[in-house]
């Protein structure tokens, strides 16, 4: 019984592993969903789209994780931990943000299991809350409700805080990492004096998220504005980065809310300003989440699996050792051991596979999780004294002397690195048409692309061109020059020039 | 009106500081509270029991964090995360745990709300869950549900898997970082071959919690075994650390169990072994949480305030300029300059306080807030090129030049951190007492303190002692000796030596 469940893994792996990924052109969603899983990111958990992070995919959210926690450190913002539970109630103070988020609310009710002769485990009727507890979707109620006590004068302002975080939103259609039930993220919420500091603050941030996403996860977004339609639900205005994924679709990795007052006014949070008068709170918030993971594996991917950026990469370079017996074991082992304390010295970080897989297995699998440099290591090799370092990238094999290796692999890090992002930019930028005519306009939007042109800036065109195509304005971009254009579909005078597009 | 709330505010402030804490030794509880609050430590959220981590509680928590995140990844492990929500069916697999948690569950049975004309908004019926979700208690069901598909052969083991995460247990009476109905934790879930490799890790995670306590926290621990009814529902041994705070109560602060194959049985989870049989998966899972902060607070905190071990403390050193005007705050500003950045350079955390109040307030704040070490710089300090340190633990004041000021913070910093273990090493030991009748013990535990004593290892016994006089039995000690020992109740041949205590 157990070998037959046994030979059946192994038959379904090798085969799996000879049938290779579905056709990234064909069936990219097909390939997306094989990648996160042979690529060890993440897996569904028990409860309808939870989300099973795994160590691979775990490690890659915590280097995305230090490096922009260490940029908003270094802008003055300090982290802090809200509670998970918001009282019904709180949600529903903000009109605009409950009809965000009515819709997909998990909601605690009862406090006690008890066991029930027959039917094993039933919830005790008795524990029954007197409010409903939402599990927060986001946590600005909560905040809120804390920054009520914390903010009395303009010298408890700003308020910078920011915290790392698990929120739910109950999600009818899931896919790993891109909408999940429960999802990681972090969540800012400041507090200022004036509407132009909390403008600025929406701003900066924005500019961090985009320096994450382009010098870091090597995915370059266009910035800008959401439309009215398109903003979060209690903003006055979103902000946002759009990026182009594999498929040529958008997708929002990351957005920054200036809220005005409205969370000042839902909780009656004022201040007394400078001059002595009383005044509401100024506010914003900003989020990304684990979706960037996503975005990662939908921009870099390709037909052999995941390309990870080396900045973020869980392994920069694997060393796939070429052995036949004991005797070359600790041969490669001697060998290898001054280059692996040189790459620790240099904070690269390595992965040496001793594992009992042929090396073509090796290969393909370290490609699959897309470690973006292979050393590999023979006898043969030994005997020149020289290793062959082969890109995941261009896949390109170069043969080094040992003693150029790490100062090689450094360099192609770096090459790397700029190689994934200008592939990228490139992708984007010969898929982003600049269209002046509705028919071109559906055309490019069936055959896939991005598309710039004018917009009326009335609510009817842009849900009528929803309707019609399933494209929405990803944002109106900082670059817009909407002099002379016209709307794409009204004919109008365009009072926006705006990016349109399907999207995740 | 906001005139009369500042008034109000400002003068409960100034009373409050000057009326000084609540008396450590006469009410312990409500010293405790009130420092939590003045040190700007935590806050009660909206909903009953739940727990706001402000910002410096939070750093603190953060550099816990990282202290012991690196302990368990140089031993191997690799953190990932798992879904906050499980089947109400899975908690309900293993009998003891389902039995452990019942009564602690925060149970979501709806995923909608939907506005109600005149009610505002209710949780929208249609959506009710066909089975109902537990928010985790604890992880063990969730993560052995996927362990059974990650675990095939005895190649997939040993599985050294660790997650940070928040956790509920529904709590009716709650102290802040002591029990709330959230708390943020990490719990460690591995997988074995065999009991003995299981038990080793259980054994060496305890060693790991020892020196997080021991060496970072400076709390003094008793580590050893849990009886059978002190022990995780669910495991077949509870290893602990047990500390004692300030008011000689015991506190445990860690514990590591050695699941046996109760949740590889329950899950169906095995492997096949290296001789080709199939065997039930051998397990642990450990953990510790935000309650570490409340011992740090119960351990060292004195009539000031927290006090806070260097290691951990968010901020090591507090710069407080004595000055008058505005000439002075420019010379001051380049006579530390210097030495802000060979602290910098030096990896001490330092935060000069250039806010408008007092130095006299100042002073009591930072001790308030615990900072080891306090540099005060006024302008006759400068012109005798000195500047004043004053330590946190022994307030003892020492004027030392510029040039020897890093070196000295240095050097007492280390002498602070071995202090405060040292303190609280000697009040542990001088409370802990050896005890041979049940009048002696009856003494002790009503005055104060741990006693050591035999105990015939029956649950009756304990049972007894702990309805006469509420102490129970913090842990079997590893070094027990209970040769020739006399239950402490019975009289009859002891089993075990033990050690009993008021807890937390």
């Amino acid at each position: 019984m157990l070998w037959q469940v046994i030979l059946m893994n192994v038959l379904t792996k090798i085969i799996s592993m000879k049938k290779g990924l579905p056709d990234i052109k064909k069936d990219f969603s097909a390939w997306y969903t094989q990648v996160v899983n042979r690529a060890g990111l993440a897996d569904y958990g028990p409860v309808k789209g939870t989300m099973v992070i795994k160590p691979y995919g775990y490690q890659l959210w915590e280097n995305i994780k230090e490096i922009f926690d260490k940029m908003i450190k270094d802008s003055g913002h300090v982290n802090a931990y809200f509670p998970l539970f918001i009282p019904k109630s709180f949600l529903a103070k903000e009109a605009e943000h409950i009809e965000g988020f009515a819709k997909e609310c998990a909601v605690v009710t009862h406090t006690r299991l008890k066991s029930d002769d027959g039917q094993g485990v039933i919830v005790d009727p008795e524990s029954k809350l007197d409010e409903e507890i939402i599990v927060r979707p986001t946590s600005e109620t909560v905040i809120w409700s804390m920054y009520k006590k914390w903010i009395q004068s303009h010298r408890d302002l700003p308020l910078l805080i920011n915290q790392w975080a698990n929120v739910v939103r109950w999600e009818m259609r899931t896919r790993l990492f891109l909408r999940t039930s429960e999802f990681l993220w972090q969540e800012g919420h400041t507090a200022h004096e004036t509407s132009e500091e909390a403008k600025k603050e929406t701003l900066e941030i924005l500019e961090q998220y985009r320096c994450l996403a382009e010098n870091y996860l090597a995915i370059p977004v266009f910035t800008g504005l959401k439309t009215e339609s398109e903003k979060f639900a209690g903003a006055e205005l979103t902000y946002c980065i759009e990026a182009m994924m594999g498929d040529k679709r958008a997708l929002q990795a990351g957005t920054s809310h200036y809220l005005g007052q409205n969370f000042a006014k839902a909780f009656n949070v004022t201040f007394q300003t400078k001059d002595n008068k009383e005044e509401f709170v100024w506010a914003t918030s900003w989020g990304v989440s684990t979706r960037l993971i996503g975005a990662v594996i939908l921009t870099h991917g390709d037909e052999k699996g995941l390309q990870l950026p080396p900045k973020v990469a869980p392994i920069q370079v694997v060393i796939v050792p070429i052995v036949k017996n004991d005797i070359q074991i600790k041969m490669i082992e001697d060998f290898i051991e001054p280059i692996l304390k040189e790459l620790k010295n240099k904070k690269i970080r390595t992965h040496v596979d001793w594992s009992n897989s042929s090396p073509g297995y090796k290969f393909n699998d370290w490609e699959m999780k897309g470690v973006p440099i292979r050393m590999e290591v023979g006898p043969r090799d030994i005997e020149e004294d020289k290793v062959v370092l082969v890109r995941r990238d261009n896949k390109e094999k170069t043969v080094v002397t040992k003693t150029d290796s790490v100062n090689r692999i450094d360099m192609f890090l770096n090459e790397i690195q700029n190689n994934l992002f200008n592939k990228a930019l490139a992708f984007r930028n010969n898929n982003t048409h600049i269209v002046s005519n509705y028919d071109d306009f559906k055309k490019v939007i069936n055959e896939g692309g991005f598309v710039r042109c004018g917009w009326n800036g009335a609510k009817d065109t842009e849900s009528k061109i929803k309707e019609e195509t399933k494209a929405t304005i990803r944002c109106i971009p900082f670059d817009e020059n909407p002099d002379e254009l016209k709307c794409i579909i009204s004919g109008e005078v365009a009072k926006h020039e705006v990016i349109f597009a399907k999207a995740y």
